[in-house]
């Protein structure tokens, strides 16, 4: 059988494989849901943030949105506490090869992780290139770095893999990053201890 | 004038005075901003959570949520970093002159409260009498200890007073509740030297 593609579709069917269907947003749940059931932290992606115009009060319990407008959130998509810390980081896909264009992440969200380290907090991005299937942590001080220093719209790869870590998928945890926090953070402690 | 019922209607400009027509959200909401702006800390309010079933793409910017669903909130409402912890509330008004009734907090919540604790975060309650117009810090392992211990369906406001501490209000912050946090878990600092 020929398609019209035969590259797309040689893609897209070895990222179903690898993936198990489950996009980024899927596999920080997983992992989220992984270290809540196995008490090693509580971390939630945030409700994504809208403005209710109109609601339906059939009753109490049967409120019907009706009309509601999606906000540009102000703040990171995920957050929570890990061995008392404050734990706080943005997820993002790229379908590039080379860079992370940065008009994929808004400046809010960028500022936000900058007060965070300001207050002590530990924050990062987990940045996946869909078509290489790698998923990259990277310390929010040296993607910041990069923000600041550089005139560039768009980050290379290349500096995500020198001042980040490859993220091993796994089957469970699917996306292990509490491990890098482990080593960047609390090199005495392991959290298989807790 | 006379009204139907004075005793209510002096409540209600007692009220209105004191608050200045805000309630408890929007008085921690304005807190909130202060500490942002002033450097002190990040909190935030999530976004209500919802369940989205419709929306309308116009445009990628036009999308209209069409119909929407309240979900019951799994975690609290607040959250965010003061001095490199991880801090969780939840902020519950009541008319009761009383009691606070446990049916004004959901499961989960407390349950996530008592998590939060486990992982070594701050974790607590503002609660407000708005009848009374006192509005009451009290720290999540003393209101767990409650609901553990008692076999009762309310927590009593003598025992919240106890237990707890009173929230007086000013111009700004409204709520000055990091000052407690000072007290009770850095007692060495005080945010003012941040």
């Amino acid at each position: 059988m020929r398609y019209p593609n035969n590259l797309v579709k040689k893609y897209t069917s070895e990222v179903n494989y690898k993936n198990r269907g489950m996009n980024l947003e899927d596999d920080l749940n997983s992992t989220n849901k992984y270290y809540f059931t196995e008490n090693i932290a509580i971390i939630y992606k945030k409700p994504t943030p809208i403005t209710i115009v109109k609601v339906d009060y059939k009753s109490r319990e049967d409120a019907v949105i009706k009309e509601a407008y999606f906000k540009t959130p102000s703040t990171t998509d995920y957050n929570g506490v890990y061995k008392g810390k404050y734990i706080d980081f943005e997820a993002k896909e790229t379908i590039n090869n080379k860079y992370f264009p940065l008009r994929n992440i808004h400046k809010h969200q960028i500022e936000h992780l900058r007060k965070v380290l300001d207050h002590g907090g530990i924050a990062f991005l987990i940045i996946r290139f869909t078509k290489l299937n790698e998923t990259y942590f990277i310390e929010a001080g040296k993607f910041i770095q990069f923000v600041d220093n550089g005139k560039r719209q768009s980050v290379p790869i290349d500096y995500i893999k020198e001042n980040g870590y490859l993220l091993h998928e796994k089957y469970n945890p699917r996306l292990d990053y509490l491990k890098i926090i482990d080593n960047i953070y609390f090199k005495e402690d392991k959290y298989e201890k807790h």
